[in-house]
């Protein structure tokens, strides 16, 4: 059933891909939604009824949580649950027309089965099928290696080492003193996929959604990448939460400082 | 004599991308300089080679700075003078195979009047020749608008907002928090070139050389963005300075925010 899945799901988001790439022709209509960093557009909106649309036709006992909430309103994980995010990155999709991503991840009964990111501008979908391996446009990604802080290069926004509402930002400082390098691209799912291919070691953020992350766990997860909160506490799909992806190795080591 | 000299550039910098992308195919000799997160390879050092050795044949009478040291020492920018980095943003290009730029710019007498930006991995190239506008890959980039902080998205490594020998972090915190988003990409030359085609708003450094900027200055500036230090003073282009790059109204909003 889940290579069915993965077969309809690569051809459904290579369309979506299509779609948002033909969108760049039209005018964006953009919205704000919670703050006015929290940009919608109607891409945003579309792209999501899409995957629904193919989804209910073709799995109709499926759920499906989605970011722009036309998915069912769940309270709980059990069956086969899509999660999605139409554009992870929607500031950038806006500013930039790059740097942002198509996020599905797909849930049994809680457990992370099948994730894609789809980074449209460039044609690089990331994916991965839970114990199958995980891939790049059909080339598989090695086994993530073991490193060290000081060889690491962490996706950090400045936001969390200045005063903000979340996080005290000494707690974080040390990291970027310590890092070999801090960077932040602004799209959770693109981060991960950079953390799955190896381009970097680690990614945090305080203020997350199930559909950030989702799809990016499945693949990260399939690598040996370690997927927690910023507390090293599975993830509860079904709530906003920190979040800190990371090598092996680095985790442990991060953590520390952390809770230092 | 500036046509020809850009025709001959056109043409080296894509030679040049295409032996950097061939070298992904063997193993980099990584060294570090001045820090653990100063990094260089045996690419940076050929790369700057090649561009030296191509131009003293076609050019004998220019001088020219590089990165690695293999140009002259310059007291002064009298007469024709090529800056150039050959890989700017070696850390990127070590870790991720992209995010980096081959970046260059021929001035006369201390003025700038041909800029390239190289994007290897994606093989864009930003150029510009002084008063004849800005393009990337033969598509001409757009006069920049005017924009305010709180629709900008800013380039601004967390480096600078936490404990370091160069600014008091609380400068530029409320740049962070004023700022519909901040990114950072660890490459100046691209941030340059993101800057020039509209995708960031403004860039901010403490610490770089002529040589990852000497490029972006001239598309920057010929689409209309402005380039000066931290205080709004015309740079140096033979010192180290810290760097600010912004659209127009922008800069005066951010220089007022900076001086409190």
């Amino acid at each position: 059933m889940w290579n069915e899945i993965d077969q309809h799901m690569q051809h459904w988001i290579r369309e979506a891909g299509e779609r948002i790439r033909d969108a760049f022709q039209t005018k964006l209509k953009i919205e704000t939604k919670s703050s006015p960093s929290d940009l919608v557009t109607n891409v945003d909106r579309e792209i999501e009824q899409f995957f629904i649309e193919r989804i209910r036709q073709t799995y109709p006992t499926h759920r499906i949580l989605g970011e722009e909430g036309f998915g069912d309103t769940l309270e709980a994980l059990d069956g086969i649950v899509w999660i999605i995010d139409p554009i992870d990155g929607t500031m950038n999709f806006v500013h930039q027309q790059r740097h942002f991503a198509i996020s599905v991840g797909v849930f049994q009964d809680g457990v992370g089965m099948l994730g894609y990111i789809y980074d449209v501008a460039f044609d690089e979908l990331y994916y991965a099928q839970k114990g199958k391996g995980a891939f790049v446009n059909g080339t598989p990604l090695p086994p993530l290696e073991k490193t060290s802080l000081d060889c690491a290069i962490i996706s950090l926004n400045a936001t969390w080492v200045t005063e903000n509402r979340r996080i005290d930002p000494n707690v974080l400082a040390p990291l970027v003193k310590k890092a070999r390098g801090t960077r932040s691209y602004g799209s959770a799912a693109l981060e991960m996929a950079y953390i799955a291919s190896g381009k970097l070691d680690a990614y945090i953020t305080l203020r997350l959604s199930p559909w950030d992350i989702a799809g990016g766990m499945v693949i990260v997860q399939e690598v040996g990448g370690m997927v927690t909160n910023l507390y090293g506490e599975p993830l509860n799909m079904i709530e906003k939460s920190s979040v800190f992806v990371s090598k092996p190795g680095l985790h442990e080591e991060v953590l520390a400082i952390i809770q230092r």
